[in-house]
């Protein structure tokens, strides 16, 4: 095992990690950034350590960027998996045999990967604006498409299932506006709604549903490209989308 | 120190803890259950921590069973709170001296009461129902009305917020079934929903929104009682109602 890994494992808090499910949008299309094991053909969710003197929120916040280079995304805890038994698709013998060949020596239980309970976090980006990084113990990195995930180390499979639940519920809660582009019209946030919850909206109630919200602004400029009719463009209203946010909607 | 409470210490797992924001609904009051700990004047959410060999729900419904002897609760984990500095209204030399003073002996810092990342569950229970126990480092228990919460040690105002916050949120997705006797009236759950989000509905809208959802089941009987309209009672179809947990509704 290298020196900067165990240090890292050694400097960090032992029970509690966190993991990430990155939500990729673009076009139409809802992905899962996962990360290969070095030298096997195994697969799981980016994670990390948090040191002693870090909040919770920081870590998830530092590790995010460390992966993804951005630092404007949309970011949110969403559940904690605490079962003593987490990896839950390959057995625990074969799981020590991926992560002693990943992180390059041996483990005996309890030392350093003993039980870890770790909090989820799910991001949401775009993924044609990031280029992402494998970590120390990772040697690539790839796009899934939902429906084609493959099986995963840990409970990793379950983690994304319930951040797809969670940020579904959420985004009838909560307007989210980094996926979009600063003007934008109404037809490319029914896509985005579309995408993520995976069903069709009547054009003209999403509309009408959306135009009545208080946060967001009409401007004064059309789309003016190769479509029949030039769209309105709408931006958000900064202020009022921030307590929108905070408070909840109705959508 | 007691010898009990020094071996849970000493036998749990060190760097997570669970707290439990307990709402407690009864007759159109919704309040929140608080120790306070022993020899101080000062209040804290129930709390506990998790075996080494047990998984993070069952150590919540444990310790939730331990609290407040019921078996049938509404349990959500709902966030977990990780800030380095968690003690929001004390500092922290008058926190260690109140936790001095309840747990009966002196602390180091980062032996047994070190950084601790907390997970949340909140219940939802009827308080009519319920003999609270205080645990060992605590000797009273109080409901206390939402709006009346004293400055609690921790961050656990904080908690109760983020709570209430999000049990509000899940009940306009979740049908609440054990708040309710086994056959209700559409009054009785609207007076529950009205309660718990502190406003008032239109009865009308209120009753169609309601009766239109299919885990309801509408009984030949009604209600006989001082009321001039003896209203329809209502029970929850079980299959349905599960469907409607897990799925999310739209009320």
């Amino acid at each position: 095992m290298s020196n900067i890994l165990k240090n890292i494992l050694e400097r960090s808090l032992k029970e509690v990690s966190i993991d990430f499910v990155i939500f990729g949008f673009n076009g139409g299309e809802l992905k899962v950034l996962l990360l290969k094991w070095k030298n096997t053909d195994k697969w799981s969710l980016p994670g990390g350590r948090i040191f002693p003197d870090e909040n919770l929120n920081d870590a998830a916040v530092r590790i995010l960027v460390e992966r993804t280079g951005l630092k404007n995304h949309f970011l949110q805890q969403f559940h904690t998996f605490g079962d003593v038994i987490r990896n839950k698709n390959y057995s625990k013998s074969e799981t020590y045999k991926y992560l002693e060949t990943a992180f390059g020596g041996s483990f005996k239980t309890g030392e350093s990967l003993g039980r870890v309970i770790s909090v989820g976090y799910y991001a949401l980006l775009d993924f044609e604006k990031v280029t992402a990084v494998p970590d120390l113990v990772t040697d690539e990195c790839k796009w899934y498409q939902i429906s084609e995930l493959p099986l995963m180390l840990f409970d990793h499979n379950e983690m994304v299932e319930k951040a797809l639940k969670t940020l579904r519920k959420d985004i009838r809660f909560m307007p989210i506006s980094n996926l979009l582009p600063e003007k934008f019209t109404i037809s490319e946030i029914q896509k985005l709604y579309e995408t993520i919850l995976n069903k069709q909206f009547d054009r003209r109630n999403f509309h009408k549903s959306l135009v009545s919200q208080d946060f967001l602004i009409k401007l004064d400029e059309k789309r003016i490209g190769n479509a029949n009719k030039a769209p309105h463009l709408f931006k958000f209203d900064t202020q009022k989308y921030l307590v929108a946010l905070e408070n909840g909607i109705d959508l």
